[in-house]
């Protein structure tokens, strides 16, 4: 009988086994795609994807899993034994506890128009801590300062660009003031204190930090001086020599945002640091209970950005009976579509 | 400054770039992504891609190219020079002259539930030319014989499944009966013919090939003997020898297709054989008019499978002046989309 | 602990588990490099990749599993039960039968100098059926008619190019030739038939196939019209129309080699139809007993290029207790130096 | 003629573009493999890889520049106009002035047997400055700690390896050191004063960390927290809080490692942060004048780990008239080998 037939069936169980908490209710789900004489039903054909196979079956989990991250409260929970609910007090605060949403994503989508997804989802406080890359927080502001053009980036560009966050001088003086705090007021900064003060700073209901800032929503960045700002800093460190980021201090941080959570979602796009630092604060907790991943790392190289969802869970990042999904594509073309079915329904 | 941000940027120009037709426009298309403020708007959603960036930008693309394969006819042209058209009836002609879209797809497809997006295409003729592997042919079949699950392909349902395509003795006798006409009417069997015999033969409309004998629309397959069918004709040579299958009368008829078509477009989902069987025909006529790629091939390796437009463009596969775009996914994640944005439009 | 330690370790064992056979043994392997303070040592530093992890363990694994095929003997085996070795010729024939071994390869290997290295297996009979696609059958002619420079193919070397397989005229009188026989003789040409003619034909000892020829060696092509020879058939079907090219036979003879042998070792080289038709061929014997993969493929978008052997096993193209491995990587980069490490040892 | 040689030649003049300083000559290199026949010289097999196409000339290229890299002294630069040789003594000074190699790894490689050929390069000084992440820093002295196995990392495996770098309580009373240094003598730790004193004091030979200590090679780890080092901050900073870790300083530090050279190389293997960071210094310095990139990442996602090096161009990371490549390719397979052809040359 076929071998190709066989081997792209075999692919489907693979797609299927990744998701395993459904494998059960997978084996009877007839393999079929959407019928279009039906008419352009938006929300019809995004759900037929769970039976289409391949990357489509696992968009189709990754939207059941971060619904379920969504709806999740601790009441939900069965009491742990010998426990009893209290009172009515007890239960209404256990109806209010959530899972608590990591959200990390690589500078490349806050380039691109993803961004305004990212500061949707920060704006309405649908996602706890933000962790992204020294360029996934500067290019935000960058944006703020000057508008990006998709054919705006030639080689003259260069230039014009260069001068993007230093623009109007923006922060070179918000440097100052933090030198002046740390020497007058003992204030010992952090990446993440960086960004908080930069959001409150730009004042712009377009910046993700804005809203981070506003909603009180921490942004991590353990190499915060990897880009644009580490030049400035580096510039700085010349013209007005002194100011510290200590980064033990957010470690700290972000590890304990993991420990003390009753329950935790990851939701990655892209690989690299955002995917390991994510990772590493829920192996403090012995592994997240939900987790999507959107990339398009391989694995074969023993690269950290390739690693599946099933090597967390082996390795105590994911928790052994949690929900979780890869999903291999670029961000750009599923994660709008995703929030559309999850996060954007308000409901 | 940012090196990363430059980065990112540099690779939306790229992407920019390969969509060459707009770039002129694009240069001043500011990056912007969808605003969920606005509430959930599948068609602005989608819209919004184009200036999302990446494979988002190219997918946009995509839809740009097909919805003017589609809407392309002769009239459109500037009528060669010296020429004049002489009466209503020309132009009443010219007007009914087409772009012919050539689509090719692999196997895997068949399988998944994107064969009842291509069987939607070919159902309603919206495609001319259709190009597969030998996979992508008999899975086809398959599933009309007997249902797919997606966890149905376990190790055990293997047995089960290699008596697929010969399931209540369906091919042979069809073999057999190939082999009568082969002798008494001197009959020369070529993959196309058995093709649009089996389409006529399982006489169910939940299959592609039924309605691509309906409709009369070919399907070539130079390989056609590389899989379940080929095991059968395999049987077959012992059982009842003699049956012949040519290749050549196949060649002459694909790139006829292309030589004698006015205009024409190539929709390709995935690499390999179908990929370049269809560039091939369109070399024969200097080249496409119209290209849209979906694949995840990569180019480094030289592989045909992850050769771009613009590289197909300087072999004379596709048009100097062509639109073209290739977008890296896999085919199950956007190909529905891209249909519900182009033909299943009816405009 | 480190995530990323315990990321890039746990790859490690996956990749010491896709090379099943010796993971008891693997298990007690210390992950060790190559110590350049020994001298550069050749042999001994490919021996250290065995060690080394991620694709230098499977290209170690590799070397193992090729020079397992080329020492194994029929006499090996143990005689089936109830039998026994009658007479000293007996056990002298059963110490003559070999591992029948597959060699597949994509057509760009055949434009790369890995040309040399197939020339080489096939003229010192290393391999014993060949299989490749249209590229890679007429590329090795065009070499002999042309030298093939670096940078020889810019846009205006097209045209030269263009000529390349029918310069001095070398095609088409073979095809009017091969057409008479078919009419005077009865024969019925198949792709097979048709590359040994060729190779017949062009009699130069820098050629593949003049080699095959030379050596018996059959070489299969199930889409041989999928190229430049395709082309060259499209205009002999009009200058001088009647040949057949019939690929019913050849499928009986592609898998009557497999069927027929007492062990058979795949080597395939890239993805799509030679990778497919060789394990195709190999699933009617119930599983090829060695196989090496290379290639770039992955597999999340159910192609059977990325398809790993262990896929393979489930479905019966490789034999449950086989050994077999893939090697991620640009065959370029690898083939060389694997055919250094066995068939060209001599041993 | 064929599209399918078309194409694979139209990518091997894409490899060789991408070679740009050679292209001239390349023009006229005949595409060839090495001859066998000539028995097994790996030296000239490996020769011949520049000739072969693909990945492998992109390795020859990789030896080339290299090679250059190793050989550039100032004394080769033409002196500035108007400048004068004075003397003899500012000839010699000016033949010892090397170009400042940048060495990039991620983590997984520190994890494989890579490990013992970038331990090779620190020891005899070969490279100037190292920059990595944090697993890539860690797991090397986990290894000191205890021997890690191909097949030592099942799930049970874990719990053991969890303690791996606590083992013998190692890094916890050196933290308390710290503590005390950054209060007694009001020392500001940073990540390469970090892991320079972790290297003083493993005092092992086997270690990458102690022999850049020994020999003053700075390394720099940005996210130095991003990993086991980081929870051991993390749990030092409840047991014994205070301890500060500032990275502003070191990117001072690592800038103006750029920024001062006469010339810069940079050989970067794999992608993410430490590619990333040795290109935003380099920079600094309106880019560097040799750089070898080998990693397995595409670009289509705009990813900065798959910019490729003319990219890098565009944007002032690598000088326009600089020799660049990049190798797509596994580290694992290729670097030993690289690194075989060039500094354990020893010419």
């Amino acid at each position: 009988m076929s071998v190709q037939n066989s081997n792209s069936q075999q692919h489907m169980q693979t797609a299927a086994a990744s998701a395993a908490p459904t494998i059960a209710t997978s084996a009877v789900l007839l393999i079929k795609g959407y019928d279009f004489d039906n008419g352009i039903d938006y929300n019809a054909l995004l759900g037929s994807y769970l039976t289409t196979g391949f990357q489509a079956t696992n968009f189709g989990r990754a939207i059941e899993i971060i619904n379920h991250m969504r709806a999740w409260r601790l009441s939900d929970e069965p009491l742990a034994e010998g426990a009893s609910e209290t009172d009515e007090s007890d239960l209404a605060y256990r109806s209010t506890v959530k899972c608590k949403i990591f959200l990390g994503y690589t500078s490349n989508l806050v380039s691109s128009g993803i961004r305004e997804t990212i500061k949707y989802l920060v704006k309405h406080s649908f996602v706890d801590v933000l962790v992204s890359t020294a360029g996934g927080i500067e290019e935000d502001f960058i944006k703020c300062l000057a508008p990006t053009y998709l054919g705006d980036f030639d080689l003259k560009g260069r230039d014009l660009r260069s001068k993007g966050l230093n623009r109007t001088d923006w922060v070179m003086p918000i440097l100052d003031q933090m030198l002046v705090e740390q020497r007058e007021q003992g204030i010992v900064w952090t990446p993440s204190k960086v960004i908080r003060r930069l959001g409150k700073e730009i004042n712009n209901p377009e910046s993700i930090y804005y809203w981070a800032y506003k909603n009180n929503i921490p942004a991590y960045c353990p190499a915060i001086t990897d880009g644009s700002l580490g030049d400035m800093l580096y510039f700085h460190s010349f013209r007005n020599p002194g100011l510290i980021i200590d980064v033990v201090q957010d470690i700290r941080a972000v590890n304990s945002e993991a420990v003390f959570a009753k329950k935790t979602g990851m939701i990655i796009l892209g690989g690299g640091l955002i995917k390991h630092h994510i990772c590493n604060a829920n192996l403090m907790r012995n592994g997240a209970d939900f987790a999507v991943y959107i990339n398009t790392a391989q694995e074969f190289d023993g690269s950290d950005a390739g690693a599946r969802p099933d090597e967390a869970v082996s390795w105590g990042k994911i928790k052994v009976d949690a929900e979780s999904v890869k999903v291999y594509a670029d961000v750009s073309l599923v994660f709008p579509l995703l929030v559309a079915q999850t996060f954007a329904r308000g409901d």
